[in-house]
C-alpha cells in the first residue's frame, strides 16, 4: 500500500525512542533545536547501510533499523559518548508497511534502550540505503579518542570478536552450523551490541579507544597509527566465544576475530598505572572485555603466538579495495 | 582508478570548507568533537539526494555536491540558523576520481562560502545516494518555526520560485529555451542559493518561517497548517524571473512558481505591526523577496486572482505519493 512522505512520517516516526527535555522541536519542521547541557562537547556520528553491502538484501528489516542505529552508537561508544538524539535519512524503493513497520520497531526500540530520541529525517524513494547520523554529548575535554595512546599502554578488546562475520556467512548460507550456535552467531550480526556503558565508563581509565567494526586487527592498526604507535598482539589471548569455534574450529576462529567485520566491539588502550585500578573496579567478566597485548613505540601490528611473529595479509574490510 | 576508502577521504574531505575553532576533532575519528557557543541551541537538519529521483543520472558532480549541501543550508535558513559543521555519507557506485573531485569541489566551495566545516561522514559502495546532516546554531529561544504564524500576519517569499523546475525540466530534455535563459534557469537548479543571511535576519522580524522546497504551495500549506492558521495567495504578486516568462508563457510560470519543486527559497510571515520595518530595513529589492499574500484564521490555502478563488490540484511533489 502507498503511504505518503507525510502519513510514514507520522506513522513509523513521530514518536521513536525516549521524549527528552533537550528536545526543544523534534520530527516536523525544517530541522531540529536541541539543547546542549552545559560543560559537555557535542559528538557527532554519521553511518550509512547500503542493502547488498552492509547486510544482504533479504535481512529481517528489524536486524536493518537494529544496525542502522547501533553502527552509529558504537561509534559514540568508542569516544565514551552518551548518545541524544538521532536523525535518519532512509531511501527506500518503495513505501511498504510490513517492512516499515519491522525496521522501526528494530530501530526505535534499541533508541529506547539507549535513551536517544528520533529529532530528524529524510525519507525518499530510491534503492535501499539508510544512513544515521547520531548526536550525544561527552563532559568537555574528557573524550576518547584514537590517538591517545602511548607505548606500554595495555590492549583490551569487548566481547568475542570474529562472531558477527560467522552470523554474515550464516545468513548468507556460506556457512553451517547447528541450532544453538547458529542463533548466538546469527545475532551476533544481526542485532550487535553497541557498548554504550563501558564506553563511558572507561573516560576514568583508558588512552584511547577505536570501535572494531572493520575488523580488529585492522581498527587496532589505526588506534596505533593515530597514537604515533604500533601494537604487539598476543594471538592465544584473543577472546573467542562457544559457538564460533564450535562452528569454525579455533585456528579459523582467531583469523575471525582478527578480521572480520560488523562486530562493533571496543578495542582500548588503558596506561599501565590504570591496570589494575580497571580491572578492580570494572571485573572483565561482568564487563565482557580481555587483555590481548600492548602499544609499543615500533610502528606496525604484530600478532604473536608462542614468542613469534606470525604473518597476515587481510587487515579489515575497505569499501574501495 | 581504485581508491582506498581512506585515502579518498584523504584526498578529497580531510579538509573541506573552513577551518573552525569550535571543531576539537574533526574527520578521522570515530566522531566529531563539537563546541556549541553558550547560549545557543543547536540546529540539526538531514537530507538525502538519490541519482535519478533529485537530480538527473548523469547531472555535474559539481552540482550534486552543491545541491547535497545547499538543500540541508536551506533547512536552517528556515529556522535563522547559522550553519557550522556537516557530516557526508556519501554511497557510490565505484570511486571514480574526476567525479569525486568536481563533488568535493562542488561542495567544499558552498562549505567554505558559509563558513562551514565538514566534520565527519561515511563513505560506503553502492547505488549513487549523498546524505548530508548539517548542525548550526541559533540564539536559544529565538529560533524560527513553521509554527508561530498568525491570521493577519504578512506573507512572502524570497527569489522567484519555479525557475528550479524549468531548469529541471531542460537538463531532462523535456523543454527547450535560448541560451540567456538557458543557463539562468539551468543554474537555478544545479546551483541553488541558500537564503541564509536572509533566514538569519528574519528572526528580527518574522513569526514562522519554511525552505520552498516542494513547491511553494505545498509548502505555504505546510507552515499554515503547522501554524494553526491558513493562508491567501495573491496570484498576481507571485514573483517570477524575466527567463521563465519568457520560455514558459506567463500562465505557466505562475503555476510553476506554485508547484515546482527544488527552488530553496524562503516562505515566511510577518507580523504586521513588524512589516514596515521589515520593508525599511531589509530593502525588498535589495534582499530579494516579495509580498504574496497573508495568513488567515479559516485552515486551507485559497489563490486569489482578481478576487475570486482560483482552483489548484496539485500542491507540491511527494516521494511516496
Amino acid at each position: 500500500m502507498a503511504l505518503s512522505e507525510f502519513a510514514l512520517i507520522e506513522r513509523y516516526f513521530r514518536t521513536c525512542g525516549v521524549s527528552r527535555a533537550d528536545v526543544k522541536l523534534g520530527v516536523g519542521d525544517d530541522a531540529a533545536l536541541l539543547t546542549v547541557a552545559p560543560g559537555c562537547t557535542l559528538v557527532a556520528a554519521t553511518d550509512t547501510l547500503v542493502a547488498g553491502v552492509h547486510f544482504p538484501p533479504h535481512s529481517p528489516p528489524a536486524s536493518v533499523g537494529h544496525r542502522a542505529l547501533a553502527v552509529n552508537l558504537s561509534d559514540l561508544a568508542a569516544m565514551g559518548a552518551r548518545a541524544a538524539w538521532a536523525l535518519l535519512a532512509l531511501t527506500l524503493p518503495a513505501a511498504e508497511e510490513s517492512w516499515l513497520g519491522e525496521f522501526s520497531a528494530g530501530f526505535c526500540a534499541l533508541a529506547r534502550a539507549h535513551g536517544v530520541a528520533l529529532v530528524g529525517g529524510d525519507t525518499t524513494r530510491g534503492p535501499l540505503c539508510v544512513s544515521v547520523t547520531l548526536l550525544g554529548a561527552v563532559p568537555s575535554g574528557k573524550a576518547l579518542t584514537r590517538s591517545g595512546g602511548h607505548p606500554g599502554d595495555v590492549l583490551f578488546v569487548s566481547g568475542t570478536p570474529g562472531d558477527a562475520a560467522a552470523g554474515l556467512a550464516l545468513e548468507q548460507g556460506r556457512l553451517q552450523a547447528p541450532d544453538s550456535a547458529r542463533s548466538w552467531l546469527r545475532e551476533r550480526f544481526l542485532l550487535p551490541t553497541p557498548r554504550m556503558a563501558l564506553g563511558e565508563r572507561l573516560l576514568a581509565y583508558a588512552s584511547a579507544c577505536i570501535d572494531v567494526s572493520d575488523g580488529l586487527l585492522g581498527d587496532l592498526g589505526r588506534l596505533a597509527s593515530a597514537s604515533r604507535a604500533g601494537a604487539v598482539l598476543d594471538y592465544d589471548e584473543l577472546p573467542l566465544s562457544q559457538p564460533l569455534v564450535e562452528v569454525v574450529g579455533e585456528e579459523r576462529a582467531r583469523e575471525l576475530a582478527l578480521t572480520g567485520g560488523d562486530d562493533y566491539e571496543l578495542c582500548f588502550a588503558v596506561p599501565p598505572h590504570n591496570v589494575t585500578r580497571l580491572l578492580a573496579e570494572l571485573p572483565p567478566q561482568r564487563w565482557g572485555y580481555t587483555r590481548i597485548g600492548a602499544l609499543r613505540a615500533a610502528a606496525g601490528v604484530d600478532i604473536v603466538r608462542d614468542g613469534t611473529v606470525m604473518e597476515f595479509s587481510h587487515s579489515g574490510y575497505d569499501h574501495f579495495a
